[in-house]
């Protein structure tokens, strides 16, 4: 059985030195998985013509695919049809359905097309004109040997939609590869790096077609479960179980293994995950917040059609909002200074009672860089939750610089609704 | 006069097909171009040894500096340190040094250093050590004839402290580079792209050294303008502007044609000019929020030392909240809806009269994708301001998903503030 491989080369030296980075490159990669053929390596070169050729050189050694993307509009620094023309030696030729395109586009913009702008309608001669149904410029496809090559515009939509309608059928005809790629992702909080591959170690092979990957960020570790795998069927890859039983079960053990740490899978995020519980619990929340400044609040009213269940939130940065807006005791803030589970559960309580929500949340701690002491160090943070099951409260300690440690706080807290209503279905 | 150019090479299957991009090679890029190396490709392969030898052999045939990053950790699948050992033919050899931070690193987790995390204190024969002052993973430095070799951890704190603090003066001493690059940084908030361009015509050049780039984000456009130069003189580099005054007059040219709509320059965000300016003022602030579920306020509580002037904000989502801890009048609420002009006003004055700071901020809005109707639309947003110089309503159309339109507005009353309190200070 024969594996297919590609290359992504994107064209733009903003992609080198201009802040921007190549995210066509992921769902190219995407749909070309959806085709058998597996990337092996992404590229990013400047709008040199030279830089273009030696890239597209280096590739066409090993690569059965190659995707070029970008530098195929009318500026003068965009070169990438010239350099694939010259590279594979095809001289550039006006393509007439090009052409026409390109007039019907910009009459709709009300502008002639200049020769400057006819340049988009060139092709190398033999290559396949990809239409481009959503903006000037033409994609093409062409063979050098082995070797496909595909051209597309850097405008995101206009690649994605010549991907899909024109590129991925031709690609499936050409290689008809029989291998499939499978990819599940479960997101763990509360766990490090290291603990959760210990809890994966029933399941963790190093041989075989299955790859694990490990990937941590203060949202939690992230585990993808992938592999590449070979099949004649054509009913396999449409319902993705009966002829590959080895992979529900797969799935299922890396559930068991990852236990109460895993939040979610897929595309799932915490927030959404929140939201659901509470949802199917009837329940409503509101959160008063210190340290993490309504990042809490904003990640849970993220959720489309969270004023189902977020009724307010309170960001008590000072003292006399702790006091007027939530009701912690100046005594309590007195005795026990404002970073202190006593301060957590009486906001957790207050904007609890003062909303009339079923759960109240509280959280305070130090975000830094300032503001740490011996006692209470930066990133020491004091959550609290108050429900039908009583009030609770909880003690980290985090590391990073602020943005950091507001975004585990606010994922901590996240977590920690999520963990107490779920006691409250079972 | 010599150019040194540079390739990035990213290591990890999660760049591949995990749906994440490599951002480390953007400040890489930008740390090479100031020791005047100039980055010409990225490449970004999986963890595969094989694929990263070949990437790294491609580059030794060109670059004059290749920087690696990622895949230094402990975890099995990674392999970097392994595939540059064997390309280079240096045996990998236990380095003291590493070991020792690696043990002072795991003591501070509580955890002892097993032979698969000691891994990490392992180096290619005759590399430069580069010290993790933030992590566990070593990295190094090493020539292989005209060509350094640089091999950075993958997570990018560490990878940044590493590159400013270690390699960017052993480059600079290395290299010498009498090519200098400069990079500054506009950022406009109000006006779409083609209008920022138009703004820009009159300093708009495609001939000579200066490159000009726009970049469009739910921030707003920012304006790149670039150039690398050669110059032998030290003080320029230091000082930036003697030896080449075009440069300066091109900067103020460019800040003129922006007027305005220009915000901030360089790594300025627009919290930090609000903060700056709340803080010149010595005025405080609390906010309440409705569609921006508490962005606002976690935004400009982000901002290092922000609890001077941030008092308190409030996230009303519910119609309840607003009646009753921002005081917006029932009346109010029922003839005109949540999602008006006067509501936004009456949060506005509300929060400032109950928090007892200079200026008060209402926003409310319809985030969508739910809730919009003919007369209100999804991304209709009212923001008002309450404070010295008087309240003021403004009224927003924006455009996209959930997260585009609550960014779009949390930038937008940003900015409102900015401008009010601008105006106070003249």
């Amino acid at each position: 059985m024969k594996l297919f491989h590609a290359d992504i080369i994107a064209v733009g030296s903003e992609l080198l030195l201009g802040g921007r980075v190549d995210s066509n490159s992921v769902f190219v990669a995407h749909l070309l998985a959806e085709c058998g053929i597996e990337v092996r390596k992404k590229i990013s070169v400047g709008d040199q013509k030279d830089d273009i050729q030696e890239a597209l050189r280096g590739s066409l050694k090993r690569a059965h695919v190659i995707v070029l993307t970008g530098g195929l509009g009318s500026t003068l620094d965009d070169c990438t049809r010239e350099a694939v023309a010259e590279t594979l030696r095809c001289p550039l030729i006006k393509r007439k359905r090009a052409y026409e395109n390109l007039k019907a586009c910009y009459r709709r913009f009300g502008r002639p097309v200049t020769p400057i702008l006819a340049k988009q309608a060139f092709l190398p001669s033999g290559a396949t004109m990809l239409a481009n149904t959503e903006g000037t410029a033409s994609g093409f496809l062409m063979r050098q040997g082995q070797t496909v090559i595909v051209v597309l515009p850097g405008v995101p939509r206009e690649a994605k939609v010549m991907m899909i309608d024109q590129v991925q059928p031709k690609l499936r005809k050409m290689f008809k590869s029989k291998r499939h790629y499978w990819l599940h992702t479960f997101h763990t909080f509360g766990l490090p790096e290291t603990e959760v591959q210990k809890q994966l170690s029933p399941v963790l092979r190093d041989d075989g077609p299955i790859q694990f990957g490990l990937l941590a960020s203060p949202r939690g570790v992230t585990v993808t479960v992938s592999c590449w795998m070979f099949s004649d069927s054509q009913s396999f890859v449409k319902e993705r179980s009966p002829f590959f039983p080895e992979w529900a079960d797969l799935v299922r053990q890396v559930r068991e293994c990852i236990g109460p740490w895993l939040f979610a899978e897929g595309e799932r995020t915490m927030e959404e995950i929140v939201g659901e519980v509470l949802r199917g619990l009837s329940w409503t929340v509101a959160v008063a917040e210190s340290c993490t400044g309504g990042l809490v609040a904003h990640r849970l009213t993220g959720v489309p059609g969270s004023s189902l269940y977020v009724d307010r939130g309170v960001v008590s940065y000072s003292n006399e909002a702790k006091q007027e807006f939530v009701g912690v005791p100046a005594l309590t803030l007195r005795r026990y200074g404002a970073v202190s589970s006593q301060v957590a559960l009486a906001m957790a309580k207050g904007i609890r009672m003062r909303s009339r929500v079923n759960v109240g949340v509280g959280v305070t701690g130090i975000a830094g860089p300032g503001g740490g002491t011996l006692n209470k160090p930066v990133g020491l943070v004091y959550g609290a939750i108050d429900g039908p099951q009583g009030p609770r409260w909880y003690r980290w300690q985090f590391h990073g610089d602020r943005a950091d440690i507001t975004l585990k706080t606010s994922q901590a807290v996240l977590d920690l609704i999520r963990r107490y209503a779920n006691e409250a279905q079972f």
